[in-house]
């Protein structure tokens, strides 16, 4: 069968509402925090904002971290659409920040330095300080992520990594979907989104890490039949 | 491969928590009405007695009523498991209660009678006045149920057609998982549950409208691995 050339498919991403973390200025990565109430009500308001859009979505994807998933079921139950199929995955899973998870931003950077902080926060393709599948922290020790390979549970990711682990989701689950002409939302992370926003819009290394998700405002892409960009605009 | 001769799964049942037509009195059925604040309470309340359970879920089904997914969610999230997988089906909906659907209670005794009434809602296999397709409540009207074959949608059911549609679910999804020794959740409705219960416990069709489902309260099944109940207790 040939591709439709009129077909289309939205594309919305969602980046998690305010965390307890984000509050508390510690690095969260895989660390499993709620939303904050501040976070709740973006949520809540994204809810709205997709409702007051109309869009009718086929499919939610999230991570298997509490804050996006909470996020997406807020979303989704203010837009009247919380009966459509979701699906959990460790791969659109917030950056894994290794040995800085839980440590306090600012603490950190008069511990190691502005500099050294902005290059682990800001570099493409620095890692930062790894855990080791021993260390207490570590995702090997955790349920959710019992049925993988442990050779790919990451001891802390950069963005290359991280969008080298989202991109196969995409490529298998999301972008079939969006050919099928289906409509798809995604709640995810700061990074993990920037990941797909980066692929889909051909970012270059260097300027993705510009690119700023802003918290609770849905991101609206319209897709061609090759899945190019046709339009993206913000709600809010 | 035989079957494990020590291997045993846990099998969680939730009724979901009060409705905002639980308290007006009317049939609800396949009408998407929210929880009531009481039903919010129920849901968090199951999610703190599955906590101190310590029972570690594998899998959730709910219905694409919000009422049910809305409980899971609050359920899960006290359980601090709401990143299991989670899939939702028709099939574990609400018995449809036809043209009855959006009545009040009482004032449709006053009408048809207590008597009509009562086997309307107490007999096995008399089904109420249904809807057409036609007919503005209907299911063939909501985009839930857009991709089913328009013949399995239903105008109205009883408990006996509700079951014939709920166990070809637990043979394809449920059954599988629990013989594969996970632990499954089920968060779903009156009827839908009442089904369930009269398959894995083989109650006769006289009996199981006796079988209350109380709203909120957890029900666990240790099971066999031949789906033999082994034990069942209530948590609340």
């Amino acid at each position: 069968m040939k591709r439709g050339s009129l077909q289309m498919a939205k594309l919305v991403f969602i980046r998690h509402g305010q965390s307890e973390w984000n509050l508390s200025n510690q690095f969260t990565g895989w660390v499993d925090v709620d939303l904050s109430e501040e976070g709740v009500k973006q949520a809540q308001n994204a809810g709205k904002l997709l409702k007051e859009s109309g869009i009718l979505f086929d499919q939610a994807y999230t991570s298997v971290l509490t804050r996006a998933i909470k996020t997406l079921h807020y979303a989704l139950e203010g837009a009247d659409q919380l009966w459509i199929p979701e699906t959990k995955t460790w791969r659109l899973n917030e950056r894994h920040y290794g040995a800085l998870q839980g440590l306090n931003k600012k603490e950190t950077a008069e511990k190691y330095g502005d500099e050294q902080v902005h290059i682990w926060r800001r570099s493409y393709d620095t890692l930062p300080p790894l855990l080791k599948a021993t260390d207490e922290g570590s995702a090997a020790n955790d349920r959710r992520y019992a049925n993988l390979d442990p050779r790919i549970i990451p001891g802390g990711e950069n963005l290359k990594v991280t969008l080298e682990r989202v991109i196969p989701f995409w490529e298998d689950e999301i972008a079939p979907k969006l050919l099928d002409g289906k409509n798809v939302i995604i709640a995810a992370h700061g990074n993990s989104l920037r990941a797909l926003t980066k692929y889909i819009e051909n970012i270059s290394d260097a300027d993705i890490m510009d690119v700023e998700m802003t918290t609770g405002e849905p991101v609206v892409y319209d897709l061609d039949k090759d899945l190019n960009v046709v339009s993206k605009k913000k709600l809010n």
